[in-house]
């Protein structure tokens, strides 16, 4: 028999993904599971149910009953764990710490969950990272929004009337989001400083072709991230 | 005796345009100009009165009154026109094609007007030129919103997960703003193609590094401007 992996419409307000794309949706049909979504999933994401071949699409309930894996992006509701088969896994997010609710009714109806959130940052999870792609999707759109909003250009403009200076851009925080910032902001011709407490960010900023600020302050942590900073810091 | 050059608030809904820069208050004041402002005429485009060193800044009527040469963005209208202080000059557009009972006014007080959107394409005019200007801002501006509403990004990005191919962008009419356009989106990262009917834009279109569309049509005009198109083009 094989397996078949639902996904519902996200219900949470202002989220406008859908755990499954078209594309991927026929990755998995190809390797024979059954593939059942609630209708309009993807609609938010500018993804209509024609766009996904050999799809199922049915209503919500149908869809938790039917389903072994379930994938979503926002952790489900404790309403949806109780619907869901019993012996369904979920993968997506969970937030564990800020979801108790989640978690007990996940519990109590012995579904086996993967946080997607917690995946570790190493080269063999990367592909499964949830939170650089949409890090590096914030700091890309950041940096437009600014673009649109500031009165002047980003790049230099040399013009028979004279010539304008290229704007000014200061990233704060250097991570998948900072990064994707300066490199957005450069590629418009602005002039781009960097600065994280991070150490190891001096050579990723200037590799981008920006100048890093050096505030003296060094804060270097576990696994590439930043220790909590001290007060006087 | 000094000249006094006058400027108003606009007052066409959304012109958030002033004709006078702080910059350039300075550079007439030391010519040893009277500069005499409306108050708050700058405070759209984000000057406030405070900015300009050594302007004066009263009411409406008074500029009128006061001034011997004024400075404007839009059309002055028929009423402003009958205030102004009759041996005045009027610097600023006019577009005297669509604003007769301007252009009469302007007869009817004597006054000698220079309408800037009529200045000749030509290079000693170029520090002049009113259209440019705004034609690179519009297509700058116009990258920067399609660049926001698009649902994937302009650049590739290669990532753990995969890589996503560059956007896809076409621009259609090569002029000024076309041509920043065309250059905006190539910064962001973007396959970008661009089309006009006028044959000597191949060249330009190219030296930005975009794909020149070539439909067969050439409609090249005189002074590098199109001619009007055919039914059957």
């Amino acid at each position: 028999m094989s397996l078949t992996i639902g996904v519902l419409k996200e219900t949470v307000s202002g989220e406008t993904r859908v755990a499954l794309t078209p594309e991927i949706a026929k990755k998995f049909i190809s390797l024979n599971a059954n593939v059942i979504m609630e209708r309009g999933a993807g609609e938010l994401s500018n993804q209509i149910d024609s766009d996904y071949d050999g799809v199922e699409f049915t209503d919500r309930n149908e869809v938790l009953k039917k389903c072994d894996l379930l994938l979503t992006v926002q952790p489900i509701s404790p309403e949806d764990s109780d619907e869901l088969n019993q012996s369904s896994y979920v993968v997506g997010m969970v937030f564990g710490h800020l979801n108790k609710e989640t978690v007990q009714s996940l519990l109590n109806n012995n579904h086996t969950s993967f946080a997607m959130e917690l995946m570790p940052r190493i080269s063999r999870a990367q592909s499964m990272d949830v939170l650089s792609s949409q890090a590096a999707a914030s700091g890309y759109q950041a940096v437009l929004i600014a673009a649109s909003t500031l009165d002047k250009f980003f790049p230099m403009l040399t013009t028979a009337a004279g010539t304008i200076r290229p704007a000014q851009v200061l990233v704060i925080g250097a991570g998948v989001a900072g990064l994707q910032a300066i490199a957005t902001a450069k590629r418009l011709g602005a002039i781009v400083k960097g600065y994280d407490v991070r150490s190891a960010t001096k050579e990723q900023i200037e590799s981008l072709g920006a100048k890093f600020i050096d505030t003296g302050v060094s804060a270097d942590g576990e696994g590439g991230y930043a220790r909590e900073l001290t007060k006087e810091e």
